[in-house]
């Protein structure tokens, strides 16, 4: 394959997927290998692979994988084929890319109803093979574009993880500083750690560091001082969903990183590809906030919990970034900036 | 005892000192019974007993519980007075309530010369008794002057632990909701958990539970959505240095609280004891912050460090508020308004 990326691959035979268990991170870097649909569900359901892009690819060479085994004869291999999709599917509702990536898949199958099902199978790789390189492609582009902005030496603060294993190569958020430190460019970065899931802790410092990449972990709580020490000179995060006007949602605690940039006047820019821009969303308000156990935060400390039995917790997945915030929003195509009912629809146009 | 408080307590013979061990909480509520200088020594330092007032009121009984197993000879009762009083205090050097509880203590010793050492034991129970009715009614006050400002069904947001156990009773930044709960007031309050060392989780939240205040707990990075969605009405948090002008130094991530409350048009007030004002201090810029041990970010964490190994943490433990974020400095004098240079010299005219 041109385009090999480490966290998901095909093995020599072609025969099984290889993921790296994003679970196991930072301090586990263990490699899980499917070859059985029920394999595939579960890692997918279980966050042994995540992020948006990521789940896209992993679904198309999972497909692949899968069609390897099914029956010869056209009608029962279709119907084995759609099965295995669905069945996938069903493993994270809610994944818009991995619902895509299996109709895309799907439709390789559906398009050539006179093709035997041995020749479908170069095809099938072909696709998967065509959703990774796209993936590289737009993260690319998205890192160039952010890179344009920095110059050597500069602080940039970021939140949650939205780097190269929640897509192909790259990430979006943290894609700049990636393909600048490629290039020779120097930059210090700064990570919040996240809560309550400690995204930033265990993947984007994780993914930092292996670049060769200054990075310093914060707690959350901390981004304030950063940049009150003058350090930072950029924010960049990625996003969830933007809607229209530019308010975008993002792990909790991005809204108030924009706020804190805001306040001792530093850019903050979101990074992300163009199908994450929701132009039938109108605004930030219509966009539903998905509440999580409170657990999370209750329980997951060191040997034991950290807070009072049955103490009452909030605990938002999600919060949205008020446009006015917003000093870019970073697509493959470039950057748009205010007023952004009028630039995210020219994305489109 | 007139003013029995329970996490500083002396025994029913008078001969020991009891402390609720702090490091359990919130799930053990253990006591420790200590009857020698090394164990009052080790308390300290261990952080069993923490917060500064509560260290002063320790220090006092301690003294008193010490002081009756000394010899009964004045010259050889001094020199042993002297020298356990100088070892507690070397348990935690940069405590300033510490050292002042001894001193007071020592003063007592100091200034009747001609008394029997078994004269100066009541004296020296009703200086430490004293030390501790003055904390109570400086919380009391403090926390009247704060409740003043409060409506029925107000929400307020604290950061880190300013609570009865760091105190005496009530406690100054959570003393309002608790004197008003016990009037049959009532009040929502947000705790923030207070990464790295969850002093809002492990001991604010319980603290409120306690009392039957109705407590939310959140994850630092929360507080942004929790303003946005109109839950609160105050911002109060303690304060460990409170410069001339206003500035004000207090656990890390209070200043980006007060960033986010003046977003959204929330009033922010710190609260506390008028002897936390340092007039010798003129900004905030002249306070030096204590940046702790990365480990504390990295390490604690489930049964296993959260970051990668080695990767490099920024830990302050304070950070400093702008006096121009802060609508008020909440003392048991009242409330100093801005401009700050002017109320706050004022409270010691």
């Amino acid at each position: 394959m041109q385009n090999i990326i480490d966290h998901v691959h095909l093995s020599a035979d072609e025969r099984r997927l290889v993921i790296l268990d994003q679970r196991r991170l930072p301090l586990h870097r263990e490699y899980l290998v499917l070859a059985t649909a029920d394999q595939m569900y579960d890692a997918v359901k279980s966050l042994a692979v995540r992020g948006a892009p990521a789940i896209g690819i992993f679904a198309g060479f999972a497909m692949y994988v899968l069609a390897q085994g099914m029956p010869d004869s056209r009608p029962q291999f279709d119907a084995a084929f759609h099965k295995a999709a669905d069945y996938l599917n069903s493993s994270r509702p809610t994944a818009v890319n991995l619902n895509w990536a299996l109709q895309r898949m799907k439709r390789v199958v559906d398009a050539a109803p006179a093709c035997a099902a041995a020749q479908l199978l170069p095809r099938l790789k072909a696709e998967a093979q065509a959703i990774l390189d796209e993936d590289i492609a737009m993260c690319r582009a998205i890192s160039e574009h952010g890179l344009a902005l920095l110059r050597d030496g500069d602080g940039i603060l970021t939140h949650c993880n939205a780097g190269p294993i929640a897509t192909s190569r790259y990430g979006t958020a943290i894609g700049p500083m990636i393909l600048g430190a490629q290039q020779g460019r120097h930059f210090r970065v700064f990570a919040d750690e996240t809560r309550p899931l400690l995204q930033g802790a265990r993947l984007t410092s994780w993914e930092l560091q292996n670049a060769g990449i200054d990075v310093t972990l914060i707690c959350d709580n901390m981004a304030s001082i950063v940049m009150k020490n003058g350090w930072v000179q950029y924010c960049f995060t990625g996003c969830d969903r933007v809607a229209a006007n530019g308010d975008t949602a993002n792990k909790i605690g991005t809204s108030g990183v924009a706020i804190l940039a805001k306040h001792y006047g530093i850019p903050f820019y979101i990074l992300g590809p163009s199908s994450t821009v929701d132009l039938n969303c109108p605004t930030g308000a219509d966009i539903v906030i998905e509440e999580r156990d409170g657990d999370e935060i209750r329980e997951k400390w060191y040997a034991e919990p950290m807070a009072p039995e049955g103490v009452k917790c909030y605990n938002p997945a999600f919060d949205v970034t008020d446009h006015a915030l917003i000093a870019g929003i970073i697509t493959e195509k470039g950057i748009c900036r205010p007023p952004y009912t009028e630039s995210l629809r020219a994305l489109f146009d």
